[in-house]
């Protein structure tokens, strides 16, 4: 891609501006939270609207040309074929707890694939970006290079999830299939899983219910690590709904199989 | 307590020590983990180890008259009255995910109730303690009071906890009684769920199967915060086993009916 160092510093700088907007509120009593569907509990801050707003902001002063679809303000068409995705807090039951799991999320689509994507960590101050030539994370002690481990076992996998939070009894149950044959399963990760994923201390990210800004940045990172990031019937992820991501080709074939309820791929 | 300041200090020294042992094996590749119960994994890491025995090594030098228990190397007694009650990583299954909610807990018993208490995230930075005249969460940008929020309507509850990971299958039952009536349930915070408590963010944390060392540190840290943390059955929490933490007292009276099967308490 022509302007890929380009592209990448406007991420960076939305996500400064992003961690300028969100940190000043986070854990503080000011923060007031709506309920966008009431039967579903399900929170905006202050946060999330005022840091889509920032990175808003850079995309219209850095990249005005390029689309941008976001969780807090909705679709802005362009005329370069690129769209930025933006999920300014992903996770924002974990972020009105005070946990440290939700995070920023940028992708960028050229309208088939995501090119590039970003998982920002304001509080802890880590920053996972993959794409366009990168898959590295950014902390305060440095740089290192993103890759998933070579596991291939799945009853030796690691298995992080967002259930049973999210998602329908049925999906629930065919991730539990791939659960009892996991090593460990953990919960409430939010994107975070993802980011675990990329760094590779993580084999499988299971879930369901997700949309199209929840995925975006995830996807691009957990693949520059080397993993494999599709729907559970093996097709794209990119609309989000039923997700799995894999540190292996051997994981992924193994929990697929399992979430769509044909076994013989299983031989553990 | 005659030395408060002397204690306070001790304990402000080993968490710096477990830090040290524990920082350069996160996320580490070459993190051995061993399966002390062959039937359910429970990895133990050398950082687990490590940690404990400097903090050990602090109180030789600084306190030797006193008595430890820890998780790792058992008792040790003393001729003080007081016991340090240490587990070196609480969340050993976050920590080899690479996740940050495990913790260094530190205790001290006077024999019958947990005088001071401290929980440690080395990789956040953030220390959270407890009890002789403090309530104070610590970290790089400096310190704050710990109190937990005045909620007193379950309705309107978040609630954390280890489930399903953690617990029979009767206790989940128990469990899920109370997280019907909550607002928001969260899951996998393993220790940082009573520092987020202490904080003011979250109104319940809900576990079982615990032992002592994992609820000493966090006991003394949400008590000084102004919650209240017993057992299901209202009893001293200090023995581990089934564990409530709440942020009021009314709450902790309406998640008591619900856990023993008794709704009258109830009115939502």
């Amino acid at each position: 891609m022509q302007d890929a160092q380009q592209i990448i510093d406007t991420a960076h700088e939305m996500a400064d501006a992003a961690r300028q907007a969100i940190l000043p509120l986070f854990r503080s009593q000011s923060i007031i939270t709506e309920n966008k569907r009431p039967s579903d509990f399900d929170p905006v801050t202050q946060a999330d609207r005022a840091a889509e707003q920032a990175m808003r902001e850079v995309l219209a002063r850095r990249r005005p040309q390029d689309a941008i679809l976001g969780e807090e303000f909705g679709h802005r068409p362009g005329t370069s074929g690129l769209t930025w995705i933006l999920d300014p807090i992903d996770g924002t039951r974990a972020f009105i707890c005070g946990a440290t799991s939700w995070g920023v999320l940028i992708g960028l689509s050229d309208g088939s694939t995501i090119r590039y994507g970003m998982i920002d960590q304001p509080y802890i101050e880590e920053r996972f970006e993959g794409g366009l030539g990168l898959a590295r994370l950014t902390t305060r002690a440095g740089q290192q290079n993103l890759a998933t481990r070579p596991n291939s076992d799945l009853s030796r996998a690691t298995l992080l999830t967002t259930f049973p939070e999210l998602g329908t009894q049925q999906e629930a149950a065919a991730f539990r299939r791939v659960a009892d044959q996991a090593q460990l399963t953990r919960y409430g990760l939010d994107c975070y899983a993802y980011a675990l994923l990329a760094l590779g201390h993580v084999d499988l990210v299971i879930e369901a219910g997700l949309q199209s800004y929840d995925i975006a940045g995830p996807l691009a990172v957990v693949e520059a690590a080397g993993g494999i990031v599709t729907d559970w019937a093996g097709g794209p992820a990119t609309e989000g709904g039923q997700v799995i991501a894999a540190a292996s080709p051997e994981l992924h074939r193994a929990a697929l199989a399992l979430l769509s309820g044909q076994h013989g791929g299983m031989t553990a």
